[in-house]
């Protein structure tokens, strides 16, 4: 990037283009089988039903719709949202509820909570590569914590705050983590909420894909288990109905909700009104339980399709997560020399001179999604977004390359 | 608000309620006449043309306006926004054009990419309130210049960046400004922009009301007249289409709209999807000028009506503005003591104590749109949000107060 001529703020040294734009950008061709974006498969959004409560709204007396509305978030919205939380083990009424632009919009306005610049974050490690994008601008540093099948580990965690006893903020997102897809046990989930209250962090627990597991029992979030309220609880709508309208909620202590919406009221005044509205009318016509009861077979399909394709095809040391549920696989590859090159293997230069020419194939390098120490042989692969046989042929072909390559 | 369990940010000592929130709320009362919001009128926005438009994107085939999508914006909507600012003098392609939440999201990321803590803000006086709250989060200070009909004082923004050498950027709304109406000379433009120059700030040209032009010429744009590209200029789609689509636009040069497209990533991601399709849906089918040229006149109708109204019923004690587009009349109530009460005239002790309770009638007190000096013997009027039967006899009520409390 050239200089503008005008002097740029400090934090600007630390928004910077992500390493990786430049390969999802080759992954875009679509002759390309892509295994990079996060995406929910679009033949599964309820368009029928959409296109029925838009139509309801869009008419002359209902052209409020389209007007301004209070920043929080219309309180009918709102409302089901507490429901939602409630049914979910964590009591909640309309006034509890901020809704924002995504969860994403979540992480903006919770380190601008909290972060001054050089305070400490604390996250998984690997972690959730957006996560990092949206703090990048409160200026912090970062302390990760050894990430295992069972998430985050608590004893790790202990280690990590007694050596940064000024940590401000906990990031995790505890369900079908990205980009792991590890699940925070429930004994860990007590620990880091003992932890958090000793060490007086603000905890930020990102449940994107909390709904869709896809066998085992549902643990409780974070938020149902704090007693002081310090759990930031961030959800969204756009993996369980669709992230075109770009809604998610917050929701904490009264304290929190109330200086959340002083930031969103600072950041962008509202959410679209219509597609609050329109959000609410579906949720009140239809049965968005019954909706994800339809879609989640799909995705458990896919991601038992995806493992049962890299076992018949990938190497042995090529090692890969079982996620529970949520929408990625995270690959390990050997981290000594491989045979091929002598070299380490590198997920980033394999994609490049390897996959992506030789099958067309793309998934993330894993390097990116670690706050501080890059390991640069990892891969995250989603199966939510591509064909079934798309998904077989692509995974087939890269295994062979990667026989090859070790 | 009680202190939560948690360390907060220093940011957030700047980042408070206003003021006039719970004033605001009294006028949400639907038996109130209120003048307050800056609200466009709902009885034209384009219903059925959305209606149409939503209808043809909501089905199967078109399911992708559901999914996720660049960053910067849908294409063809930021090349529709390109055409549109050519036309208005200022060549542009898509790649100019980032699509964001509105004008006001525009305004959090300009302050984003200069601001440091204390860094010197340079603003008209009054200034817009939604500005202040907007740029609070980046702790900055304030250096207002003295503004008149002509807009801006650009002899007096000579002396106050004399006094501020190292202000950082220069806000204004230079078309039928909010809160006064005032419109930017033409020769302030040039010597606004000589001095941006010479001091090398940002300029940031906000554009709400840019199309709701009543009478006279359009003057040129302040990024039309821009040679260093040091302009920012932000419009919206609120006052022209509709407000609860939540889109707007910034354009500059490419290395303000690159870093300007990172802090929009690293804040919610992207607008919605679905509304920037329906837009550009919209675009393509109907002729927006068109629409304008039909809602023109019923908003200078308003602005006739309740000017009229106030020169029939008004003590002449009490000075407004005559904006020649725009939502708003600025009221200037007298300096000195005011005959009913002994005390100086106070714009919200006179809200609170007569005109609500008495009339039933609703205003914004002009204090808090004053960055530094907060003067209280003003007013902000909105002419487009009420019927015209309301409108006068709302107007009709306050004058009668204001003869007797004058």
């Amino acid at each position: 990037m050239s200089v503008p001529p005008f002097h740029l703020a400090r934090r600007m040294s630390g928004v910077r283009p992500s390493a990786i734009r430049e390969l999802l950008r080759l992954g875009a061709d679509p002759s390309v089988t892509s295994f990079g974006g996060g995406y929910p498969d679009a033949s599964l959004f309820p368009v029928e039903e959409l296109a029925s409560v838009y139509a309801h709204l869009l008419v002359r007396e209902h052209a409020e719709a389209l007007q301004y509305t209070t920043s929080n978030g219309l309180p009918v919205l709102r409302q089901q949202v507490a429901e939602r939380l409630t049914r979910d083990g964590a009591p909640r009424t309309a006034d509890d509820v901020l809704i924002i632009q995504g969860g994403q919009q979540g992480l903006d306005l919770a380190a601008k909570l909290v972060v001054d610049p050089g305070d400490v974050i604390v996250t998984e490690n690997p972690t959730f590569l957006g996560a990092l994008i949206a703090f990048a601008p409160t200026e912090p540093t970062y302390a990760p914590v050894r990430t295992d099948a069972d998430g985050m580990d608590t004893d790790d965690l202990a280690r990590v705050l007694e050596q940064h006893p000024g940590a401000r903020l906990l990031y995790t997102v505890p369900d079908f983590q990205n980009p792991t897809g590890a699940t925070l046990a429930l004994e860990r989930r007590h620990r880091l909420l003992e932890l958090a209250n000793e060490h007086d962090l603000l905890v930020v627990e990102d449940t994107p894909y909390r709904s869709h597991r896809y066998e085992g029992a549902s643990l409780p979030t974070l938020l149902s288990l704090d007693t002081e309220g310090r759990v930031l609880h961030l959800g969204s709508f756009s993996k369980i109905l669709a992230p075109g309208l770009r809604l998610g909620w917050a929701t904490g202590s009264p304290d929190v909700v109330e200086r959340l919406g002083l930031l969103k009221l600072a950041a962008d005044t509202q959410n679209s009104t219509l597609n609050m509205a329109a959000t609410a009318a579906y949720l009140e016509a239809y049965d968005l339980e019954a909706h994800l009861a339809r879609a989640l077979p799909v995705y458990r399909h896919k991601r038992d399709l995806m493992l049962a394709t890299m076992d018949a095809t990938f190497p042995d040391a090529v090692l890969r997560t079982r996620p529970e549920g949520g929408l990625f696989v995270w690959l390990t590859f050997p981290d000594g020399p491989s045979t091929g090159s002598g070299q380490r293997f590198d997920a980033a230069d394999f994609l490049k001179r390897v996959l992506l020419p030789e099958a067309k194939v793309a998934y993330v390098p894993g390097a990116t999604f670690f706050p501080v120490r890059q390991e640069p042989n990892h891969a995250r692969m989603s199966f939510s977004g591509v064909p079934d046989e798309r998904l077989v042929e692509g995974v087939t072909r890269m295994g062979r390359l990667l026989q090859r390559e070790l």
